[in-house]
């Protein structure tokens, strides 16, 4: 099931989100709060940043371990520092591989993506019709076995036949065509998603015949001036706000949010 | 702190009791029950068995992910038979690390060892004075840097000073000198171990100044006929009994338990 | 480019034939003297082997550590015993991930498979080809992202339309598939491959479009009499005799060896 | 055995020297040139790096697994910038444990430490003696089990007695202190050492009762201005010199090579 954390704002040390907060990504990655459908997080993480000034590529770091016993991770989220982070720590799903293919954040040139969620039976169910619909480029590009991995292909095309403005209405588009393909067979979808290009973050909270996993943002907080968190469990108290459910947030280099709501019913009559 | 199995009888699948039991081993690492001071034993796990007819050193197989991930552990729970069984799931202490030295079942010859518990502060308090007794082979045959293996360096020393009969007095002898040693520092020590030479398994249930972690043994159950199971937590409904805290219980191949009261305030009087 | 390893015969323990020959697969790992493409066989490795007298699916321990670091493989190849084995070390294509749904031998009920050698780019030329003839079934079964397990899927997909009987003559349908659409996109395929299914061991030394690696086979050698060996390289000095290029070699319970010349030229008229 | 690399000068991003150079580290590890006693370099490697602006303790980062399969090498040293650089690929001595407590850079406080040689049977020879002599601060501080990690601690006993502006004279010092207690033992060591503590780089080339291995050094080259490199072989084409054998190499902030030799003979009579 995993946890999320996405951070957009004023370049911090990673450590200063990641490893300090009371109830950080480490905590719920053996003691998490709102998880319904595993009780752990430990079968491996990831974590994505940009560079705080020059426009390059993002960067990741992303291990099988369980968070809390890798001791690179000290040092380096000591060292890094960056405005635009994603994080995350993975619950398998049971039998799948523990490998770092299927290890989050994934990512394609300056696009970062990380799911929280599952699509039900996946290889028996919604598999082979994803991949059916991908372009060849996204295809050859899935390198692990997640449904994970095929969501952000899904997602990746979206974009491509959209042009680059359009993180927002490309992850709207990849919910209606997910919505579209499981309700036609009766599959239970989870897909909460945070994707990040380096200038705005835009998250999902959505489910097909399911209730979406938690998620939450908080704008501005004292400890964290200037700055938008998405977090799937609040990482200390404050001012946090449950995203609604089967809604987009977007957040952009100004720290504004908008919120738009999906309306589930609506995939019969939406274009996949 | 760890959870530990033992198993004495007719050979079995290792499955059988590794994996099977609706509270088994696999279950205990993210599931325990009665673990007073950690919530996980996810840190690595190791079995120990012994051939079922040939007269050989024992066999080990260890790691240092947790054991629910490893996907080899099925094919080879499925094909090891043994009568003489260890197993072990850890929780490290934290900043410790998670590597194969610091993974039980430790070995020697014919020897298997496992430990739960710990000694406070150790590298602080009793690390340097279990060195300077131990016997130069003992010293050079430390690999990592827990005190569970100095725990075991200690028995083999006290085993080898007594000749091979005695493997529950070289226990009681290894307790009493830590007593004496724990209770000079006024340090907490909890040192639940089992231990099995080919024919007979002794195990302890002990603790300096603290409450030594649950210990059960459990003999001719229905689906184990002709056994006995000794285990931090029972791992199915049965007729568990729990071992009595200070004492050394011991289970040779006939079966046959034995339980010896070790007298904690003797420890001022008696040879170390 | 990987090295192979197969023992049909009487049951033997794994380390006669893994770890204690002189050029054995561990020091091939490190030192092989007849790879071409390749200096090293140290991206993970994989034994499998079938129970030496129950009818039982095969056995399989995988690792993505180079084979001589790993501390379990000396005690798990002194327990093993069996009369069926396949072994291999890995050389990953670079770039490709070291993990665990990489390492061969890969597995399918009774059937084992490993692998040695490539398809030409391969992401780009037969991947979507191979899994747009493979059954659901096969499709689904992948878990990982080598030529090698497309090659597997195709050759479960000969032989279920083959019927049980039928190893050899699907290994041979899976190479005239693979010579068909390889000639067709003008590629590279290195195609040797060690196949058993508890009873015969079936391998091929054959290349489309390049000179395909080297294979060999040994019978009844004064250490390993009543067996047949089919390894990369000579593990040992003794009358080791070089499989002929474009072939299949079969070997059966009775250690009887039949060679099988494969025509290239053929797969214009073959039906594939 | 082990490669090592040390860079002091200007701010580079690591993939310049550690990826980039057509003989670097990751082509050492597996294509080493001037190793005697090893083939390869492939059980774990090791870079540490000073921030560049900020006068905070320096960072690690550490694998067991061979370098040139570690994913996320490469946008690490894409993302690291520094002017104060350690890096080291490691081959285990056989029978050691691959673990991360073994792997270097050793670090303590602000100093970093890097080793390439052996001290000949150790487990047997100079293990006991050295932790014999220890301060009981660099006694428990001993994590893993490697002669390179005594080492170090002796060296940092010999700064702590002298004082922090002596890095060289420390290194001196313990280079005397371990050629006395080898000499008395006949026991070959092989000390070739670089240390840094964020603003100099001091090196050893050095061996009792043996040859030490290679160690260049190369100032000013035209692609790394204003800095020095030293290696254990020559990562480009260049000006490299090789370091004399029994001396230690110091350079400062300002790029200035100073070489000071040692006098194996001398160890008699200087103090240890």
């Amino acid at each position: 099931m995993c946890r999320l954390l996405g951070y957009i704002g004023y370049p911090i040390q990673l450590e200063q989100i990641l490893c300090k907060p009371e109830h950080s990504l480490i905590v719920q990655s053996y003691q998490p709060k709102e998880m319904r459908e595993a009780l752990l997080n430990a079968d491996g993480f990831g974590i994505g940043w940009y560079h705080p000034t020059a426009d390059t590529e993002p960067y990741r770091y992303r291990n099988i371990q369980p968070i809390w016993s890798d001791l690179n991770l000290t040092p380096l989220s000591r060292y890094i520092e960056s405005g635009r982070i994603l994080a995350y720590v993975r619950s398998a799903t049971p039998g799948q591989a523990v490998n770092l293919n299927n290890c989050q954040p994934f990512q394609s040139g300056k696009l970062m993506f990380i799911h929280n969620g599952y699509i039900q039976d996946f290889r028996e169910t919604l598999y082979k019709p994803i991949r059916d619909r991908l372009t060849d480029t996204s295809y050859r590009s899935i390198e692990g076995n997640t449904d994970s991995e095929h969501l952000f292909a899904l997602f990746k095309d979206s974009l491509q036949s959209q042009g680059i403005a359009g993180i927002m209405s490309a992850l709207e588009q990849t919910l209606y065509t997910i919505d579209k393909i499981a309700h036609t067979m009766q599959v239970r979808v989870l897909a909460n998603m945070i994707i990040c290009d380096g200038k705005q973050i835009v998250a999902s909270r959505y489910a097909v015949a399911g209730i979406p996993p938690s998620l939450y943002w908080l704008k501005n907080d004292k400890n964290f001036p200037e700055s938008v968190i998405i977090a799937s469990e609040p990482l200390f108290p404050g001012k946090w706000h449950l995203c609604p459910e089967q809604s987009i947030i977007s957040v952009g280099e100004d720290c504004d949010i908008h919120i738009h709501p999906l309306t589930q019913t609506d995939h019969l009559s939406r274009p996949a």
